[in-house]
């Protein structure tokens, strides 16, 4: 299944996509796509549903974050090999983890706003994952049992915030609409390999990322067993789970930061795709 | 005002405390201390109530979180100049931020429990501030208008999984039950100059930190401000201000680590006090 909240920011109603790409309303089933949800039983209890008796969703609306309250919006760093060269950095011998502040999530296709000052915008397109189930000292070989669904996000950074003025990431990772999310949570069973996932990411156009998801250093198992000896993953927690090569900060000869005006567009294998217009700091923020 | 949530994990009240030291039952006019209760219009219909007139409730009930739905933990490192010298390291020239996990978030008097395989667990006694207003580049000056109260936290923190295992510090800051935070939220107009709080640590009875926040490196108003061009702050977010001297990790002339049986008193002057005994680790966990 494909999940999904449509609608104007903070009015979002529930929804899933049809085999035939339209969007059903689900909110004569459910209030909202939350947690409870997104567990095995929330989960079996949507599957029941015939998609052809919910109301179709005529015109383009936007789309949302496809889950509601999110609790943890977790990210992991340099993940790809290859990315981590372009960082001029070792992969690391253990997963790194940073946070990126749950105020940053944005939907998919919305303006990604840079920060007053901000002068290294960047891009990294990255596998979500959606907890479905509690997972404490999970076993890599049952870690995937906790995974509600895959979503593609764009973890947006400011590379100055994040490396330029302390040694902790967060400042650059967490400023408002630096977290787009979706269009939708596929569910487990309709991604079937999490590993091997193209991956790619367009600047104006132009192919700045490619990559696939099987040249990950951890994969997504391993990630789910090591968090969670180090913090509780509780459904709709999403892990974000690091970006292939190709970011700015990685272009040759010079470094490419985002500035306004510019699109991105980018996508994963199954995922769906998000387009966001780059704009200035306003005073307004965007919501 | 000092507001509360009492009762047991998972099923707590919301109450407040009376001048005469009593817990009253809020439930009749608010249906737990959430995030529009900690706005200045939340806490003026509070305010309006004669606290006589709510039930007393009787017992010595469990304290639990005193906000619900707590959005982002997020914590100063290194915020004073004692600490930062018993660590070893130079007073940062700008404040450092990580983020605690919402799931670590634990009542005050709750069991800490040590992660599998810490050896090396620490205290750190902190100021909290309780946001009130949504903060987004927000002046030095106004900063404390954002504010709703001020709260007792522990930083509970691992050394070896926040130091010795990558760059990132939020894995040894995020464990379950690393979070005690109360008893109470006592609003800004009762606490005044939140520049000049004594601050206190003991373990086992004997004192390890002793400070005050009025040498804070940086003050709660510049952090405010600093922290709102990063990322919005929201009504009952929790920001965690750093901690004076004492850490075990900066004891001499050796370390001193948490280990299962330890006994945790603190308290911060007008904030109340704090008591956690520390547990191994248990696959039930604490929840």
């Amino acid at each position: 299944m494909k999940l999904l909240r449509y609608g104007p920011r903070g009015a979002e109603k529930p929804g899933l996509l049809d085999s035939e790409g339209k969007i059903r309303d689900l909110s004569g089933h459910v209030s909202d796509i939350t947690a409870a949800d997104l567990t095995p039983e929330g989960l079996a209890k949507i599957a029941a549903i015939d998609p052809t008796t919910l109301p179709v969703v005529e015109g383009s609306p936007r789309y949302g974050v496809p889950i509601a309250n999110v609790g943890k919006f977790l990210a992991i760093g340099l993940n790809f090999a290859d990315h981590a060269k372009e960082a001029g950095l070792e992969p690391p011998p253990e997963p790194i983890f940073f946070t990126k502040a749950i105020s940053c999530l944005n939907g998919p296709n919305d303006q990604v706003m840079l920060p007053k000052g901000a002068e290294k915008g960047d891009w990294e397109v990255e596998l979500g994952v959606v907890i479905g189930k509690r997972a404490r000292y999970v076993e890599q070989a049952e870690a995937l049992d906790y995974v509600a669904g895959y979503v593609l996000v764009n973890d947006v950074s400011e590379r100055a915030f994040q490396k330029e003025m302390g040694s902790q990431w967060d400042k650059g990772k967490g400023c408002d609409t630096f977290g787009p999310v979706g269009p939708w949570v596929v569910t487990a069973d309709e991604v079937g390999d999490c590993q091997n996932l193209d991956m790619w990411l367009d600047l104006n156009g132009k192919r700045m990322q490619t990559g696939n998801s099987k040249t990950m250093i951890f994969g997504v198992a391993e990630l789910i067993a090591y968090m969670s000896r180090f913090v509780t993953l509780e459904p709709g927690d999403i892990l974000t789970t690091g970006t292939p090569p190709g970011v700015g900060e990685g272009q040759k000869p010079e470094k490419i930061f985002l500035k306004p005006g510019d699109v991105m567009t980018l996508g994963i294998e199954k995922l769906g795709e998000q387009r966001q217009e780059v704009i200035a700091w306003t005073k307004e923020g965007v919501s």
